[in-house]
């Protein structure tokens, strides 16, 4: 049946292909400027076998893709306890870039909004860790999940680093709360880093996969985060990954995901499969359009859905 | 293996018995008056062996765990598109009692909290139903998934209609959003009745396992909703059926479920099995405490976790 | 300079008359059909005279315009303890149908939003009094504050019921939380009465004369209410009178004034003079286009500003 | 009369300083080290002459007792539309650090929170003027209010901004909506520094006085700012200026004011009376416990409520 899957991903590609509905992220000049018409996916599965079609090569910034692995960074690095006490698992029903605060502690309700992944940027590595070193810790540990060595697009992120003002704000809610208890500018200068490593679809489909593969990048063999880490983080993608449209997700895709406003999208397969997606055009939740169709087509054709 | 599941049942239920913090449900003298002390669960699989340990034929009233059930008649009387125009699918992050309604339009945003399970009592059968020939059917179809007739406890349903304020304060406004079109008084009563509904741990477990079983009653052969309403349930389960704490349930426990007020507690393993428990004391998110870690025992100890 | 106040009356209807901008309720039928052209303003003065110019006999429901009154009639009979521990005095924010409830105590904020005026309701009279008592007594205190005996429009009343889901739910919330202690149905349907109570633009004028005369009607000479609950309801009119456009009412116009939705609009100068305008379209704030305006000359023109 | 005065003011601080309820603010080090037994207060009419009992002299930081006079301030530089244009006048119902924006424009709902306040600031003097210019303009004008050169307390200020993140998330917000078209770090030092000027019980006596003046200093003859802006001054004081009291004051006391959280507390009878208080234990909306308790007595003794 493999053999089939390049053949099945062409034909899936086409039949999105016509689909132009959608607007590119425009908050910065640099997203403004990507080619609407990018269209790749590549599917790898736990034995390290990759499949593509289309764009697979071309490279994007991974921005709030980033944020699971992140999670399972800090998840890794600090403990269970301490990332819980910090960020919650809770589904916030609201957009991505809402504060979304616990009423009375300020805690963010789920690291997969801007809150949430401001404050496990800061949870990442030893608690000693300088903010530089920290962020060259998370961008370490994003290139451990993919496998090779990522490189940062100091453009776009000197320019979100320009257009930062909400990052700010919520940073120093945080602060003002004690979830953050760092220098609040300098979190979000690393978590800005952070969203401006730069992916291709292949890459994506590879970080997906060591996330399917408990933890074990099936090509280096790397146990980049130990397999429980992986379980908390496939679960909290399953209900909070898809920010106001998670519940959608999970009724129509069913598989655990997570978007980014370049244009990316990934999903995991626990035991089989890590998938991407790249297509720039997003729909009003801030998902690619082209991406939430072509997994739809993934979930139905072959029978994903996890339940 | 299966023949060790009955001494494993015993096992935990004696491991959790224990454990007598929380508080029985007071908001009617029925519900305080129940022996807290109450313990039981049992385990149907797809092809209808069920075990049990402890008091697994006690009746008590489903309360809430009718709702993914009444949701699955709705679905399957009416078709997809006019429950998903009444009922959202996205976690509301709120409390079960909370109104959580779409800003501009009312919509429940599932049908899991108070709003969304009256308007889904409201969709259960055919449109031209009268009130109680609706609750009739509702009453018919929580039987077909037992695979037994269930009775309505008159005591019960008398009480909390007298305590109905804030139920018929959400259907008012529901109505006043014309997402009830009848009316509200009557729609509040037949949902009180679908609530009374009185089952056995077992029962229970037997209704899970028919939604573990894709619709199917494994006892009786009937295929009481179609798959595609199952997936659709168990979705929404999986993201909403623990209310506020959905998210703790999913990274901890990872299997679709539904709590009631009563001290009931199902989860569905698609494909494999029906689970019940049975414990009337409370935690502060009105789940069962000594239900809920009989379900984090399962989840860790046979490895049920969906992820 | 009193013989001039007809003509000036006279003057500045003609300067709003061409303003046909807002939109008649419509709601319930009986105020869609209302003559949106119906224009009119009173003033009456504190030592009796009444001027006029356009339609100041023309008779249509109170409406929201009850609510101070019948707050006024509550603290009165109640006294302010009682009053106050059910009903808040902060402006909300929010328009008058929000439920706009204290978190955590259920309070209305104010009696000037439908949560609080419901609430209010059920506090004229003795405790003793039956619901039909009741709502007598409130008809009774209002045609005491207008000098004469007011009727009921019952198509109107009739009409308002059975469109009264949005309130029926306030007052059963209001229930669920021991705010209301009688039956919420009972208290809506005498609420609704309250607010179709028929009185004409003179009315009202003589109405807001006997606050600014505290509580002294000055045509009767009754002493409706006395003289500190007078000033308790003119400082809660002052910042809650206008719904949501408050603060642009207190700043642009600066007198404590209530309107309805059918088109009324009073004000009241404390030792001086009641004012009341009709004409029925409102604006996006449910209040009247040209009463707003009308108000707006009376305060520049006359220097009525309270600040 | 006049002549009693200092008599009645010695008798009514007598009355309140058995009072030792309430607390210090305690949020940086130099307001929790002040002395909780200080209590003054002062009257000043509006042709000049000062009435005081207790600590009339000790200066202690003006906090948010600016808020209305920056207010005045940016009114009469900028004009009323463009000041509106940026900052609502409605009451908020929330607390002063509330963030209290309108959900599309992010507009502040009135200058009297934090995030009016700072956003007036912003507004203060011409549109061409530096950071610190700008804070140069408003610490002149408030001196101007006072009749006499006001300086910064440079500890509290530099003790605030250390402790001033929530104050920055305030206005990294405002900027991402655009309503702050500056730099927030720079605004929210200006606004700091304003916080921090050395006051009086007398200078804020003067410059209540200034107000209840038309805009006069009392003293100098200086005409700080333009009749009209007074106006809407005082208005926006009297629904906004004691945050989430401002119902009870306007019910209880009846004379527009506004309180700082060092202790003071000033009130402003149009055409007659600039009063202050200064005593620093706080009630739990961040008012002056004897504070408010004078007011109340000022407003029955004298009969000074408004309405």
């Amino acid at each position: 049946m493999r053999s089939m899957i390049p053949d099945y991903l062409v034909d899936v590609l086409g039949d999105v292909a016509a689909d132009t509905s959608g607007a590119l992220a425009d908050y910065i000049p640099e997203l403004a400027a990507a080619d609407p018409e990018r269209l790749g996916t590549a599917f790898a599965t736990v034995d390290g076998v990759v499949y593509g079609a289309g764009d697979t090569g071309t490279e994007f910034t991974i921005q709030s893709i980033s944020k699971p692995f992140a999670y399972a960074l800090a998840l890794a690095d600090r403990g269970f306890d301490p990332v819980l006490a910090k960020v919650g698992v809770e589904p916030s029903g609201e957009a991505f870039n809402e504060v979304s605060l616990e009423r009375d502690t300020g805690r963010p309700l789920n690291p997969m909004i801007n809150a949430g992944a401001i404050t496990t940027h800061s949870l990442a590595g030893a608690e000693t860790l300088g903010a530089e070193e920290r962020t060259e810790r998370v961008v370490d540990g994003l290139s451990a999940f993919a496998g090779r060595r990522l490189a940062v697009d100091e453009a776009v992120c000197a320019s979100e680093l320009e257009h930062a003002h909400r990052n700010l704000a919520i940073a120093h809610m945080l602060r003002s709360h004690d979830v953050l208890t760092e220098d609040p500018v300098a979190v979000v200068r690393g978590y800005t880093r952070q969203c401006s490593v730069l992916v291709s679809t292949r890459d994506l489909a590879m970080m997906a996969a060591t996330l399917a593969n408990r933890g074990v990048n099936p090509l280096t063999g790397e146990q980049v985060v130990p397999a429980p880490v992986v379980r908390q983080v496939l679960s909290v993608m399953s209900t909070c990954g898809m920010y106001d449209a998670a519940g959608d997700w999970a009724t129509q895709v069913g598989i655990p995901a997570k978007s980014g406003v370049a244009g990316g999208l990934i999903g995991a397969l626990p035991g089989q499969l890590g998938m991407a997606t790249f297509s720039p055009r997003l729909d009003r939740h801030g998902n690619s359009v082209r991406g939430v169709s072509l997994f739809e087509r993934f979930s139905s054709d072959m029978g994903l859905h996890v339940m």
